[in-house]
């Protein structure tokens, strides 16, 4: 692994500063910086061979890293489309309240279409808007620094609760075992340690010894580019598996544990997350091991009663059939692509939350650990 | 996908020949052929891009094929080392009776070490040696010619126990219904229809309306490369998905049956097949879908007491950091890579073999089927 940033600045210092880690147990730059009205991205398209933070000007590049997965991960998508909305909003500064409030729910709208599965990315974005909304400010530039300061909120906020999820999770990881993960729902699914992961850095920060295994997570192997690579750059003992190896690893007691992240959870505790995350749910239920989910209070949609109303995105065949460039698979073979899977409550041993793990009956106890808070979803 | 057939001799007559297609339902050529004297293999690993054959001219040749996978697949093994000790034994051809039975006896078991998980290749080695101890040919030459003739004849029987695997699975294919499998228990991994796929090519050819769905089968893709190929070839309809899109396949309805391969059935059920295997079969229970696997009696061991008998072959880490000599994974990242995984009894609703479809209780059932055979393993 090269450890060396590249970027597309000239200014050391400026690079140099802005790709401090959010947090000491972490080596890796930030995934998401604002620094002098002007968003940096680190671009995990390209990870774990290079690492590359880019600068993104305007609302079509917000968009396309969006949708290209050079940000991902429901919580640092929530705090890109907030910074995203804010760079959106930059052309408009100068002109009236009237055409910045048009031109903020065109953005917000724009914006929120680059992912569909993904709760956080609306909720951060309707935030926004309703935060500019509620604003009294006289002119179009204090309602901009509105919008950053809200941003700025959302992007603290997403590290809080990285805490806490760690705080609340850490009891489940105990001296000597095992613990499964999908997909990347790390540090650079977040702006701080991560969900699913937030647990296990607290534990190697406290000198437990455990070991983690990580799902390749296919297509797009974010298992493998994100989580086996994060986890090995801060030290814990990650173990690489293909997806199919998931069932035998618990087959022969290796696993204790299942901890994953989610994009989005319904009110009755059915949840979306990378698809996968079914087969490992129900294997976790079949071996009788325990299956968490860490869930930011950000992707907790009461709005959605049930798994079957979580629209589920198709992607393009080529994620399937290429890698790299590389056709891995028969010209014009037929595929199926959904970036992501819903699985049932039942398969559910708790959810993580920054407050606390919610156990079943889900529809009750989400809604009332939630319910008391404004801003939630 | 080029269908031009490269090879590395220079008589195009001779090639054309060779290349001819095991079945009028399949369009690629003989995954193994023999002829004079000479073993030509299909080389797998360059499928889809290449239809390449080779001839194999020494022992190490063939072990290097069956070790890298260039040949693969439980039956197509237990031909190729068949045909392979033939190869081995030819510059033993001239010597004396003592010699050829102290070399086939070397040979043999260098070849065995191949690959350690399949039971086809020793049953087939073991079968060969038995068949030449048992001779009464007066010279080395002679043995040579039983030897040749042995494995043509068991070349011939993995033909018919895939026209029978396919006659006793055929009523399994309903018109509208999908079938999933996992792998490449194709014609490819046969010198015939596949086992589980023979039903598969039956019922497309009495014009029967059905979907399949390969699993890509990481880490070396035969689900991808040559499950969904041969298929696609032949002109059936077949939708390629990464292994953990199984489970929302079968969440969505869309999956009716299950047909898997299989490289070792012990004796009371368990069976192992290519890593990936159990999760799909947990998958199928949890939404009480029949799981079947096509069984053809080379492959039932029963030596073999249990699954947990049977040994798991691991293998190189590069097979899941690299593809195409390309790194997909952090460098020095800790890697499992068993090739296989062991299903338990209890979640086989029935081995579709050549005799008939055996269903539970499995220690029972398949012991008295093949009782009865003196050259079953």
């Amino acid at each position: 692994m090269s450890h060396g940033v590249q970027h597309d600045e000239t200014d050391p210092t400026d690079i140099g500063e802005r790709m401090i880690s959010p947090s000491p147990l972490l080596t890796l730059p930030a995934t998401i910086a604002w620094k002098e009205d002007a968003l940096y991205l680190l671009d995990q398209t390209r990870l774990p061979h290079e690492c590359v933070v880019e600068r993104v000007r305007t609302v079509e590049d917000v968009w396309r890293s969006i949708h290209e997965l050079r940000v991902r991960g429901a919580p640092a998508i929530g705090v890109a489309g907030a910074y995203g909305l804010c760079v959106a909003m930059q052309p408009t500064r100068e002109g009236s309240r009237e055409a910045f409030y048009a031109a903020l729910e065109q953005h917000a709208a724009y914006l929120d279409s680059a992912r569909p599965t993904a709760v956080n990315l609306s909720w951060g974005l309707k935030r926004m808007t309703q935060t500019a909304q509620r604003s009294e400010a006289k002119n179009a530039e204090a309602l901009y620094q509105v919008l950053v300061a809200e941003a700025s909120k959302i992007h603290q906020e997403d590290q809080a609760i990285c805490e806490g999820i760690g705080a609340h999770g850490l009891p489940l990881i105990t001296p000597g075992s095992g613990i499964l993960t999908h997909c990347n729902a790390g540090a650079l699914a977040t702006t701080g340690l991560g969900t699913a992961t937030a647990p296990l850095y607290l534990a190697h920060q406290k000198g437990i010894a455990f070991r983690v295994f990580a799902d390749e997570t296919r297509p797009l192997l974010q298992g493998a580019r994100l989580t086996a690579f994060e986890l090995q750059q801060a030290g814990l003992d990650v173990t690489l598996i293909t997806d199919g190896m998931a069932a035998s690893m618990m087959a022969q007691g290796l696993v204790d544990v299942v901890i994953v992240g989610t994009d989005r959870v319904a009110a009755n505790g059915d949840f979306a997350n990378k698809i996968g995350t079914l087969g490992v749910a129900i294997a976790a239920r079949y071996f009788n091991l325990p299956f968490y989910v860490a869930c930011p209070s950000s992707t907790l949609d009461l709005q959605t009663a049930c798994g079957a109303d979580i629209v589920i995105e198709e992607r393009r065949d080529s994620e399937v059939t290429q890698l790299g460039g590389r056709g891995i698979a028969p010209r014009n073979i037929k595929v199926r692509n959904p970036a992501f899977d819903v699985t049932p409550n039942e398969l559910v041993t708790g959810f993580i939350t920054e407050r606390g793990i919610v156990r079943a009956p889900f529809g009750k106890n989400l809604g009332a650990l939630f319910a008391s808070e404004g801003d939630a979803p």
